[in-house]
């Protein structure tokens, strides 16, 4: 199979995660036929993964980094094969200023788009989502306490997703974005990140394909809330 | 290319006609390449397009329905390859009772499925989106006036989608149906139906592709609005 180099590849929903539908519905060894870099969760929303260069990591709530096994499985990943359009030197910057002027320079409102950005940061901080055990909690109330990491002058890689907010729901509208440092001694789901010095990669996407876990039983009998999803990612997930 | 009967392919997302985006960015026959059944609207919001075993046909505000050509463009459309997992004949129903009947029967909240009912219809009731001329109105301003058509005692098909509520704004979420009568004098978006004896085939899907119009220069510049085109799709496509 040719690698598909213009489509965002997605199992699940991020609203799926919102009531505590948890379980694995793909391995890992699946989802990296579909794309060579990206993010997502575990089985059990199970610390945060980083998908790079082909290998999948997963940042652990004790703070260790792993790979992950062919046969681990995720409720919920987004991935692509990377071939980025556009690559640019960053100089100094704090988040707030680089999310503002990537949407600009690249038009991304309206468009689905993979960021990513090697090089060093000033400052780091991340978290990472603490495992869960049946009956699951919310993704709410597993995410209200829940271990932060923060590094100073650290070399390592942010890779995620821009997506149009018309799509919050289906995935996070907005950046979605992991880091993973080159030492992998710190990882997770990014809350906030100052640019030293780094290299931008911005890869467009006109396609968004979504796969469902349609023989998953508690998928297909879940009563999701569209309003209780945007107002649980708004709060777990930025 | 094999055929793939587990996706809906997506032109465009129904959030984008909200605002008055009209101008079609795919022709006829690219979309054929992705479905040989399905729904949508011509460039301009002209009218309903019908899509039936290979051909795409246009309800026209006139009343008329003809076949549309090759070149012509949509700018909104969902297809499919059909291979239905289900096929029920269907006694006298009213349509809230099929729809919920389906829904129930085929576990649809959550999952994409193609509804196809060939057969007689006690009644059918059908508008058609006027064409529109640029500056463009906004969906609802379009379809605040616009044709509506009725038959009684009508053979025909009903053919179109029902989405995942989650996915509303992308496309339109719940049933979202079209028709033809088979004599191709009565045709249009959905409005009511009820049900003398018919066929029903259900297409449950794993797989949504969205297909954005990424070069578009309008479509990129567009301020979407979410709870905008939440309301709007409920009053102009329901």
């Amino acid at each position: 199979m040719a690698k598909d180099t213009t489509t965002i590849f997605q199992q699940g929903t991020l609203g799926l995660l919102v009531p505590g539908l948890y379980d694995g519905t793909i391995t890992a060894g699946e989802l990296l036929q579909h794309g060579d870099a990206g993010i997502g969760t575990l089985t059990g929303l199970n610390g945060e993964v980083i998908i790079l260069d082909g290998h999948a990591y997963q940042a652990r709530e004790d703070g260790v980094v792993r790979e992950i096994a062919a046969d681990e499985t995720l409720p919920f990943a987004s991935v692509h094969f990377e071939a980025p359009d556009a690559t640019k030197a960053l100089t100094p910057m704090d988040q707030p200023t680089f999310e503002q002027q990537t949407v600009h320079d690249y038009q991304l409102s309206n468009v689905f788009a993979a960021i990513r950005i090697d090089g060093t940061f000033k400052h780091i901080h991340t978290r990472v989502a603490p495992k869960q055990t049946k009956p699951y909690h919310t993704l709410v109330e597993a995410t209200a306490t829940q271990p932060e990491f923060t590094g100073d002058d650290v070399q390592g890689t942010i890779i995620g997703y821009y997506a149009p907010h018309l799509f919050q729901g289906a995935t996070v509208g907005g950046f979605h974005l992991h880091f993973l440092s080159a030492d992998h001694q710190l990882g997770g789901h990014l809350l906030g990140f100052d640019i030293d010095q780094a290299t931008l990669k911005v890869q467009r996407f006109a396609d968004f394909h979504v796969h469902l876990p349609i023989d998953n039983a508690d998928y297909l009998q879940q009563k999701f809330d569209n309003n209780e999803i945007d107002s649980a990612i708004n709060k777990a997930e930025r």
